[in-house]
């Protein structure tokens, strides 16, 4: 299964992106009202491509209409063995 | 130089990601009030990693303040030789 937070969270890691795509239609089908997919850098353009397809996947498939409450794009530090770098991250919430 | 249309936009290609900020900043530097960062596919994190450096860049290096005025994320078709695909974009658009 996929990474899932509490509180209707999707992390986008490097599995193929069908997996994320059904997570989040499983957290909608079982009554979230909205879902927060987050990605940083290289998962990013997954992050993306996960939420148009659970976007045009629910409104083709289901007939239920998903909006992008909100789009927040931004920086965040990671540890690595040669110090500190930059990382970009996404967060694209998702509303039933 | 980089790809730019005449309405402040800038096209994420293949270019290094210096090349994109510089022109981005150019652009604000010689009086546009927003640039809108566009860019498809594996594209996707290199414009938000463009428009994560020049919001830093011009609030910490020229003290001045943007913010996005809005981040969209759509789907597009795409001819190929073997028939039309899907590709998710994403439209950034930085304010000063």
């Amino acid at each position: 299964m996929v990474s899932l937070a509490d509180n209707n969270t999707i992390f986008i890691g490097k599995k193929p992106t069908e997996n994320y795509v059904f997570s989040t239609i499983m957290l909608f089908t079982n009554g979230a009202p909205e879902v927060s997919i987050k990605a940083r850098g290289m998962a990013i353009k997954r992050a993306v491509d996960v939420a148009e397809i659970v976007k045009n996947r629910m409104e083709s498939m289901m007939k239920t209409q998903v909006s992008y409450k909100e789009i927040k794009i931004a920086t965040e530090k990671v540890q690595r063995e040669d110090g500190e770098s930059n990382v970009s991250s996404i967060d694209i919430v998702l509303k039933k």
